[in-house]
């Protein structure tokens, strides 16, 4: 079941995600999520605080971008890349592209 | 010859864009933009104040996204639609496309 403040495929907002997609901790989270199924929270090496981190994670799930499984005292994050895909074609792919250009 | 203010195409920053393309005014001026070769300040019909108009369109400048053309009192932009897709192949297009389905 989702939280409720996750948004259904559908009620994804493009302003939301690209302004989700604006700030570079933000992005760099999604481009190691975009490498693998699922991250615990803690092991992105950002080298932020962690209340500047859970900021970050709360900005990316309310916009769709992400979505966190909860196992014990564990939370995992996962890129919701295909309802992104589905709403948003081309758009991860062309915003991970830029990432390696730029 | 360009502004100083106004990037090169390699000079162009991937969140930078991005943030300037999260704003729904913004992005309702890029996508106008996006049908026509070029168009006078004024005549977008975005019902904001003339100072917010501008701060919008100096975001947009100088993230690269638009260009300024000079003539007499009048000041027409332009997409940087070459410069955008050779930097960032796909973003503008899967940008367009996710507005025509939201």
């Amino acid at each position: 079941m989702r939280t409720p403040l996750q948004p259904d495929r559908d009620q994804m907002d493009l302003h939301s995600v690209l302004y989700a997609l604006s700030d570079p901790t933000r992005l760099e989270i999604v481009r190691q999520l975009a490498t693998e199924k699922e991250r615990a929270c803690g092991t992105f090496g950002l080298g932020a605080s962690k209340a500047t981190l859970s900021h970050h994670f709360k900005v990316l799930r309310e916009a769709g971008l992400i979505e966190i499984r909860m196992e014990g005292v564990y939370r995992y994050n996962s890129l919701r890349r295909h309802d992104l895909d589905a709403r948003f074609p081309g758009l991860l792919k062309a915003i991970l592209k830029g990432l390696e250009n730029g």
